[in-house]
């Protein structure tokens, strides 16, 4: 005997979990149409050289990679951005692109509380368009989705990549050096704003009154967006980046997101090397889980695979927060069944009775289960209660002679026998 | 740079195939949920004990099999059964428990026409049901999903284990050689008669008369049912087995199947070991692409994994086929958009009316796109044409003074001047 075990990190979802799962996913896709995304899928290996080198190097550690058969290294998918970007390079897309996919990863991280070595991301992506027009799209189809979703207490934070470089030269620190100075930053939620001002000293970044600068207004708090901008508005790259964030504001506004939905914030800076423009994270303010979305503008990453240069940007949905906060604040009516009706199954002479009798309750648009064998009818009733199944239709042999049936309401109790044809008007009743 | 390649045997999905795939499972779906199906989902990721000894000796070259990082030997999921059985024996499952999965499989296989490395089944199973009005219901379901794609030429051929061990002992055949009998007669579709008698024959299986019922009876094509069920209906097994196929019979006929959509065909093996009663393909006959569904009851297999019995049969659509014969008889129509009304841009003093208005038309129920940054109306036009967009509103700053914008049907060319508020029931008109 084989113990039947999963690997560590790695999830089975159970109907009751998978219908959540589902529901989320529908949502979001429909959102995503309504603002024109389509859908696009991709390997789930890809050659571990379109991957390695795009993730860092802790990023680098964490991908799932082996050989197959014939020898050649492959991986399992880290992200569903990279894959875009080899897409975007392989065929001739037309442009604007806009595409979504929904879609598992892999991450050979340690399996912790909220953490899984496979989990979903729900992308949207624009490509070949370099206006803020397309950034501050995103975001207008994030809160739509959390909308959506029912999600009401979260916050989306918007910075620039363009400011924060405009910034660190202000501060004088050299464009080589600025990765560091970003991935520093980008830790100050976990570690906080000692931490990060100790990394920023020991990597040497912070000379003449710069250490003041950052710790005044970069890693103080509250709102010093005004206070930078102020700073780096007279460098070219400064000004660029705040022109895209007034823009993006501007669209936000008047697709009619209210202004206590986002804020600009300067100590966002997202861990990827890659972003160029506008970054965005959304985190959920109650209860604290943290980031549910994160993305931005990444205008260099598809000339890895192409001579020819695209614009673009994108967000990604952490499908798994987003269950979590739906579970634990009870956003989300549980139920174990999609199943309205079962019919009662009462000895094998009536069984074609009872085929027919659900046929035509699915013929009505009732999900209508026939119980699967005669059984005692204690026992099925019990079934149609385990699972929440709101109509139960018992049929025995005198009804079935009379073309009438049982109707019996599993919530109340209430039974009463009834003619079969009258029987879906007196269901869509009860379920209404 | 990087050359954008995906592995062979591989693909990706661009919109418009996405888009048929995506209708095909929503479809397959519905009609699961209709019969009181749920959804699970099990991780791509198995450890490779759990799934290597399962699919036969040639199954199990084609795992793709590794080591994670911390030395365990994994395996990419080969198919949906193995795994629903380690879930069955993993967890307290209501019983009788009906659940779909519709998800990728991996097999190291030759790529070629029409096989892949990386492909979709579309499953259904009962488990906790021994009675034959679940391996029925199973086929009442593949033929409500083919009816509700716009399938009409196909059979569903049936046959069941329990009749083929009969006739195996009736022609002398020692148990354990039956799985080597049945491999055998799997074959026939592909190497026809004469291969799979001289195969018998290489195996020593044909003694005595064995040789004259297999060629006249097995092998002769045809309607051979009935003969074969003569010469097995003494045993209990054969009788088991053909009164099952009965039931099945009656319920098809009760959920209203016609005959001509089924077969009893005495020939029908099926390649895995594990069944144990009824077994069932689905061929399209035209265009002839061979098998879309196979399937059958393996009462034995959760037992692997458990000490607890239970019984269990499942179907399982290929998806790939499915999508090939609908390409094929051009089934569906092809469409790379579902965008059905783009907004244009017509200068940045204006973007903030586009939103607005796009929004609107979003809240009305259209899908709606804005596009993405100001541009030639001409280029605008183009890209609406390009991916077949019905509806282009354009809004110039007069139109945008008045509340008036410009409405253009792209399939008629026509255009009109209306308020904007008129605009959501002209295009409901328009599309209508």
């Amino acid at each position: 005997m084989i113990e039947p075990q999963i690997p560590k990190g790695f999830r089975d979802f159970l109907p009751q979990q998978m219908m959540l799962r589902r529901d989320i996913m529908r949502t979001m896709s429909a959102v995503f149409e309504r603002y024109g995304f389509v859908p696009l899928d991709t390997p789930c290996l890809e050659y571990a050289r379109t991957l390695e080198g795009k993730y860092g190097e802790e990023g680098d550690k964490l991908i799932y990679r082996f050989e197959d058969r014939g020898g050649r290294a492959v991986a399992l998918r880290y992200d569903l951005t990279i894959p875009l970007a080899r897409v975007a390079a392989m065929y001739q897309l037309p442009r604007p692109f806009k595409r979504y996919q929904i879609a598992p990863v892999w991450r050979a991280d340690k399996p912790q509380k909220g953490r899984f070595r496979e989990f979903y991301q729900c992308d949207i992506d624009i490509i070949g368009e370099s206006s803020a027009c397309a950034d501050a799209e995103l975001l207008c189809v994030a809160h739509a989705v959390l909308q959506a979703l029912g999600f009401d207490n979260y916050l989306i934070r918007i910075n620039n990549r363009k400011i924060l470089n405009a910034l660190a030269e202000r501060l004088g620190i050299d464009t080589a050096r600025i990765p560091g100075f970003l991935r520093a930053l980008d830790k100050l939620d976990k570690t906080g704003p000692g931490a990060v001002l100790r990394d920023m000293q020991a990597q040497g970044l912070l000379t003449g009154d710069a250490e003041r600068i950052v710790r005044e207004h970069l890693l103080a708090g509250g709102d010093n967006f005004e206070a930078v901008a102020a700073l780096v508005s007279g460098s070219e790259t400064g000004a660029a980046g705040l022109a895209e964030l007034d823009l993006i504001a501007r669209v936000l506004s008047a697709d009619g997101v209210d202004g206590s939905y986002y804020k600009r914030d300067i100590s966002l800076a997202r861990g990827l090397d890659y972003y160029t423009g506008p970054i965005f994270e959304v985190v959920v303010t109650e209860p604290r889980i943290g980031s549910i979305l994160g993305g931005g503008r990444y205008d260099g990453l598809i000339g890895l695979f192409t001579k020819q240069s695209m614009p673009a940007t994108g967000i990604s949905f952490g499908l798994e927060r987003l269950v979590t906060v739906m579970e634990e604040l009870g956003m989300h009516a549980q139920t174990n069944s999609l199943t309205q009706v079962l019919v009662t199954q009462f000895s094998d002479g009536l069984l074609e009775d009872g085929v027919r009798l659900a046929a035509r309750l699915r013929q009505s648009g009732f999900n209508t289960e026939l119980y699967p064998a005669p059984d005692k009818l204690k026992k099925q009733l019990s079934y149609a209660a385990a699972r929440g199944i709101p109509a139960v239709v018992v049929l025995g042999p005198d009804e079935a002679r009379d073309e009438r049936a049982t109707l019996k309401n599993m919530l109340t109790g209430d039974q009463a026998v009834l003619e079969q044809q009258h029987l879906a008007e007196a269901i869509r009743t009860m379920l209404s």
